[in-house]
């Protein structure tokens, strides 16, 4: 008998609030392409529109939908759409939402097995059937020393890597002691980010992490990175991590792992793949060239949420030898310490990420998974790459534009020949027509151009449209 | 006009699946009572039942649901039973799960404020309007120096504000140049794991977190910190941080903040507050014990994804001045440059947590303040603290038992007086009967049984229930 006092959404309620609710969700999509994809308000626009306090007292479902539609969704810039080009893609998808959906609705914690079983040994299935659809070196199997896990972004899963790495160059000492500043850490010129942000967390400093030069390509130059640890070595530091990044973020390069692993091999330093985007196109075995080399690395880390219809957030990250990661990570206060734990016949996931608590997100990738079928996520991804494909044919077959990099898979970075302040001029122009949005980055020092195609429902429609109204623009801007 | 060849969802097919899916999720709350809490499945039973490798071709989602029921169902410990008294709650509810199916179907990344302003305002505003709810210090709002954030879990929160400590102490230098190992932070003796776990994740160490003594209420004893701060002093080691808990896992005891921030005010070191469960309590003014001398902290953090009927993820992180935290872990690399960032009149939130990618988290918690309204929520929790405390006072008068620990809101510890191994027995009989799961710790070296009342569902009926078959399994173990 329910309390007669309560507060909670009744169950009948819930059904018929929830059915409106995947409604809306199902309208949303079938309208977005009327909807500016860049979002147009200006800071503090949504704020205004909120009251200044909480409300005392419950508010109805209609009223809180309702300003969804008046407040919220003009304050949105439309990463579902498929007229958006920008950043990178994150695909969401129905299978995906509605695994997500499930996650929240049983509301469980993952952080040990034993707290639901289900939701640690799916992950670690999902995570093992991803191996051979992808062609990852069977060393990151579960069943053997490796393993994967679900996180939440790659900054997370890269800062894993540098720790576990850290960890096992200063033998376990750095965890207990802290760093003591030998330790040195390489990217290229053109590596996320994230990177540096991790050597900040881990407390190495960003003052140790070198930034190899890249190539003609925006790829790292292996002899480079030889020539930089050698002086290291000489200078009694310590090399403890090298990242190689498959598919970088500005311009899609990618790193030559096997070369550099064969450096890392000579060092013992952990090598990291960071194949954030462009993972899932390993999912073709045309496009597994991207891969070349991962045999030799220690972690490996991509995301289905940015380009396997997987909504955010599920990266995936993969270790060679977990122990290293675990030993690292670990922790056991007496609350959590339980008989499965014990047996050391279970993983628990609380040791192999930053977080304690975790959600079910293996749902949402198994639905993804079953629902489109490898065959089915094979097609979704060649189509992506033709459209872009042809879209770089278009551009280098227009004499006012120039490719600025290889565009080797789904993401063309090109630019007007005419100067920085044009390509300026034609990003504004395009991302205010709320036709479509892209992003830009600087390639060789010079405004550059990235149109990357991933969305969920991007077809060639949308790619072509997107070259005319390019065109126009630049038409228009010139006279 | 759709692709015919496309394998995504046709959108009608996700709204029937929609519908049958919240459908599943109304009747998953229904027969929740019916299920065993406390998941019997052995390690390696779900991956037994699930196929070597991933479909070629696309299933059916009658055939994902089946299998959901078939094999996942099995292996999940049912945290939002109204039975479920185990570690903490994870409380879900209704508003929370369709705002959260929300945030799934719009899709958006949040990391920038232009990415989708609507992401970053609501949140912005929402942290704000629980600052007089919760009667925390105004220095928190985000209309002065100060301002909140939704993180993942209080560990990454926690881990932040040790991290924004750390650079305050050193200048921003160990950013560039890494940790010295000079600095020093302290927790106490029933701190969670959380901050050994950031203190080696910062490259600081575990050895340089220094566990100070509590009171006979596991209370962090203010005298013993400002002895093991000069003692510290005196070595020439740096204190850049304490962590206070408002609540602690163990116990639910209550660090003196106002006299730690005393101490702490005194060597300019940072205060951090942890209160991830208590913290939803003092939306009831009587409550607001747990919070004397917030006013006097760097930052503060509370898990609305506990006890605030949100469901997981949604921890909110509150800094006195949000310089600190930005310039610890801001990032700028050209391809995120845009407009709205330099004119310095947004917040960009991925400087102010770890990861760069974000979800549209502040839906969900929009969604529960405004369905319940501050008296709603209000009402909840006192029942749930009314419950915890009829059950204390059962406790209390029945002579073979013993309270471990001041009952001070929903946590109750508590034992048999005959010893530990009757205190296993007695879990794990209960545990194994599936009516009801608890869970354990350890306090005074001795075996004590936690009972926290805080699922969504919980009544006076579930409570009484647990009672009585305490008593009874307690009664059935002596004869």
């Amino acid at each position: 008998m329910p309390d007669p006092k309560s507060f909670h959404l009744p169950p009948e309620e819930f059904r018929r609030r929830g059915h409106a609710l995947i409604d809306w969700i199902a309208d949303y999509q079938a309208r977005i392409e009327s909807l500016p994809v860049l979002s147009r308000v200006r800071p503090g626009e949504i704020r205004a529109k909120l009251p200044p306090a909480a409300p005392l007292q419950g508010e109805s479902f209609d009223q809180i939908l309702a300003d969804v539609e008046r407040i919220i969704l003009p304050g949105i810039t439309h990463w579902q759409s498929p007229n958006f080009f920008a950043y990178f893609p994150a695909n969401a998808s129905g299978p995906a939402i509605l695994g997500d959906l499930l996650s929240s609705g049983l509301g469980v914690q993952g952080m040990l097995w034993s707290t639901s079983p289900a939701c640690t040994e799916l992950e670690t299935h999902v995570l093992d059937w991803l191996v051979p659809m992808l062609g990852l070196p069977e060393k990151f199997l579960s069943t053997g020393p490796g393993g994967g896990v679900i996180q939440d972004t790659a900054s997370s899963a890269s800062l894993c890597a540098l720790l576990a790495a850290r960890e096992r160059a200063t033998h376990f000492a750095s965890n207990r002691k802290g760093c003591d500043g030998r330790l040195v850490a390489y990217c290229s010129a053109q590596t996320h980010s994230s990177i540096e942000k991790a050597m900040k967390i881990a407390g190495m400093g960003s003052d140790s992490l070198r930034h190899i030069a890249v190539d003609e390509n925006f790829a790292m130059r292996p002899d480079a990175l030889q020539r930089q640890i050698a002086l290291d070595v000489e200078a009694r530091l310590v090399p403890c991590f090298v990242c190689a990044t498959a598919g970088t973020t500005s311009s899609n390069a990618f790193d030559p792992i096997r070369e550099i692993a064969r450096i890392c091999g000579e060092h013992k330093t952990w090598l990291h793949v960071d194949a954030a985007m462009s993972g899932t196109a390993a999912l073709c075995s045309e496009f597994r060239f991207i891969h070349d080399g991962l045999d030799l690395a220690d972690s490996y880390t991509f995301n289905p949420h940015k380009w396997m219809f997987t909504n955010f957030d599920c990266n995936c990250f993969y270790v060679a030898d977990r122990k290293h990661l675990i030993q690292t990570l670990s922790i056991l206060p007496e609350y959590l310490r339980n008989q499965a734990t014990e047996s050391g016949a279970v993983i628990d996931y609380r040791d192999w990420h930053i977080q304690l608590g975790r959600r079910f997100r293996a749902l949402k990738l198994w639905f993804v998974i079953r629902h489109y079928g490898v065959q089915g996520l094979q097609y979704h991804i060649r189509e992506h790459v033709r459209f872009a494909q042809q879209f770089a044919g278009w551009v280098a077959s227009d004499a006012r534009f120039e490719l600025a990099a290889p565009a080797k898979l789904n993401l063309v970075c090109f630019r007007l020949r005419s100067g920085d302040e044009k390509n300026q001029i034609l990003m504004d122009r395009l991302n205010a027509s709320g036709d479509l949005f892209l992003t830009h980055t600087k390639l060789d020092g010079k405004l550059t151009l990235r149109f990357c195609v991933g969305q969920t429902n991007t077809q060639a429609r949308h790619v072509e449209r997107a070259w005319a109204r390019i065109q126009r623009e630049t038409a228009d801007g010139e006279s």
